[in-house]
């Protein structure tokens, strides 16, 4: 199940960067699951990661050759996560890397490592390093859906965003690919996101674009208050477009491509929440009227990790009075309930306390049989809001994840 | 679905209380659905109640009324919450007082009021008020079974605990029962307790142990993660079972009092675990070697709560991949993975950031298919601990919160 249509757009290519896809079969015979992206000498690239203290040897790999070198491929797996896998874990994922090395003629830790999949399994490294030779004959500048499919795990559906700006002549290209469909959470959950541009970005600027547009798009979404051991955002820039270099965080052309990446990162993010295991609703919560930006994201994710709300969402049950709890629990000091007002889409349905007069049943109900929904709290104590997309909960979550593995 | 045999006891008589129930059809025509206790003069009662800023009127009215006057009344409905009801609720909440106070001839803030149930909807103020004297007429010292089935919502079974000490040739009794099965949170879901002992207890110690036990209980089992409007937990010392009063928080009288109210608290507590809303397993969470509490209750709730690993308990699952990333996503600062050890029950799975050396399948679906299984979580940083209980996350779950009010 998923939620409305996010088609695959059809992708131009970013100039700068090369990807592959091969088969190492490492859950499936003759799946596509390994996924190799070169980047052009001179590109520059940054990334957030998992806050999993449990996080997986390639994320911490990452964080260290991210900043020892300059990165000129990526290598992706799924399947497996080389969680929890201890010493021989990191063994695994730096000899991924020395494969990828050797290949592309760069040192080790210009190959940044990433899994998704089981945990606390070995990678199979036969297999993996099998596969890269083919993966690496066949790099082009095409295959953006063909990546998207093979690092996908639960995800019913590939993920990607495709958008370009004009700048003094020059075409500026922003693609991006993604995948995580469960154990999705603040600070991201199973995650794994891939955002290229041709433009020429500054590292200090694109490591705060990073920061940022993760922030404001993978770090609000959730679907089971999960968090995994492997989420990586990566954001590469290759300055290859041909365009005047973005030097600085001001400036028409900064600002363009800035809105540019950031609407790529809200649009994947949006796909994640949209492909949530089992998901029949796409959920906005919108609170505003917050003392602070903190106490906003408080009260949207006790709304939004309640299952008491998520399966009255499932049952297009416009109870309102889980959500009314929900807010009074979420832990906000001194929060006045008779100030609270909280709408679903334009229909007001709690206000002074309690259910608002205009409200019928009838309205309640008409917005809850849409699967697109938007949960608006006014916590009326400030003018602080924060913004988080989210899921319900159904049978096919559970089946899902009780099945997942066996 | 309910784990386990929790049969409801063969209950003594507590002197001092008396207790009956009535049917006021407030949600189904014939049900017994009000309780009515009273209290002999000289007894002491304390109470703790939800921290949910929306909490329901009764609530609020039970805090003011039990600082201002001896209660010799408890007046509990189901079928309803009386909250989210506005300024109405709180008349109505006044009224049911004040009709049970002209009956038995006390002022109307020696009554505490009650309700559990649907949150939203006005108390149907004619059918309860006219249920009340046939309850009155009807008090007798046997009854506490009828009153714990009175009080249930989704609950599947009763919940009872008894247990006598002697002292000096006179016998203390403890009675007590409890409704809850989801919703239930730290700080108490929608769940009501009421525990009532002869004992002679002074108002301080009263009170104290009050906390005490309910936060060693009721504060320490979670199903669902969402804490109710109207949870509340009462203790009643009536005095009148002629043994010595208990005076001061010392003494062997006190120590034997103590243990057998902690007792009860804890075994109604883990009553409503083992009713919990579609539950088919009783998980006990043992987070030990946390450098403070608090941590301890962070891992605890964060593994408790985890959709993932209680989808995984319910299919029976050891995917203590899951239970690795949700002990590392919990938020312990500086959390040192390679430290953490974990066993399921007797048998060690986690150690040196990955699976043990010694671990096999085979032990570990071992322990995943009994119903009661014990996850210890040992942290490697300190000698704080603590135990919560919790349940699984099955379709049955679903299916009761998807169709409840329809």
């Amino acid at each position: 199940m998923a939620v409305g249509e996010y088609p695959f757009p059809s992708m131009p290519p970013v100039a700068g960067v090369k990807l592959a896809t091969a088969s190492a079969g490492i859950k499936k015979p003759g799946r596509q699951d390994v996924v190799l992206i070169e980047l052009a000498e001179g590109s520059r690239t940054a990334g957030v990661f998992t806050l999993n203290a449990f996080c997986a040897a390639p994320v911490t790999l990452c964080r260290e050759y991210l900043k020892a070198a300059s990165t000129r491929y990526l290598v992706i797996n799924s399947g497996n996560a080389n969680a929890c896998t201890g010493a021989r874990g990191r063994q695994d994922a730096i000899a991924t890397s020395e494969a990828v090395a050797k290949l592309g003629g760069v040192q080790a830790d210009q190959v940044l490592p990433f899994s998704t999949g089981v945990i606390g399994e070995p990678l199979p490294m036969e297999k993996i390093t099998a596969a890269l030779p083919r993966a690496h004959e066949s790099l082009g500048d095409t295959g953006w859906e063909a990546a998207a499919k093979a690092i996908m795990t639960t995800d019913t559906r590939p993920k990607g965003f495709t958008g370009q700006i004009q700048h003094d002549g020059h075409t500026i290209t922003v693609n991006g690919i993604a995948k995580g469909a469960g154990m999705i959470k603040p600070n991201m959950g199973t995650m794994l996101a891939y955002i290229a541009t041709d433009a020429d970005i500054a590292q200090p600027v694109l490591d705060d674009l990073c920061k940022e547009a993760a922030n404001r798009s993978f770090n609000r979404i959730t679907i089971d208050g999960d968090t995994s051991t492997n989420d990586s955002c990566i954001l590469m820039a290759t300055g290859k477009a041909g365009a005047a270099g973005v030097n600085e965080a001001e400036g028409i052309l900064y600002e363009k491509v800035r809105e540019l990446i950031v609407r790529a990162h809200e649009y994947l993010a949006k796909c994640i929440v949209a492909d949530g295991e089992g998901a029949t609703k796409f959920v906005t919560l919108e609170v505003s009227g917050g003392a602070t930006g903190d106490e906003c994201l408080q009260v949207g994710y006790a709304v939004a990790h309640s299952p008491l709300i998520k399966t009255a969402l499932f049952a297009s049950d416009p109870n309102w009075g889980r959500i009314v709890a929900a807010v009074g629990y979420a832990g906000v000091p001194g929060l006045d309930a008779n100030a609270v007002r909280i709408h679903l889409n334009d229909t007001l349905i709690v206000e002074n306390g309690g259910r608002a007069d205009s409200y019928t049943e009838e309205q309640g109900q008409a917005v809850m049989d849409q699967a697109e929904i938007i949960i608006r709290i006014d916590l009326g104590r400030g003018s602080s809001a924060e913004t988080l997309w989210t899921t319900d909960l159904s049978h096919e979550y559970v089946r899902i994840n009780a099945d997942y593995r066996s």
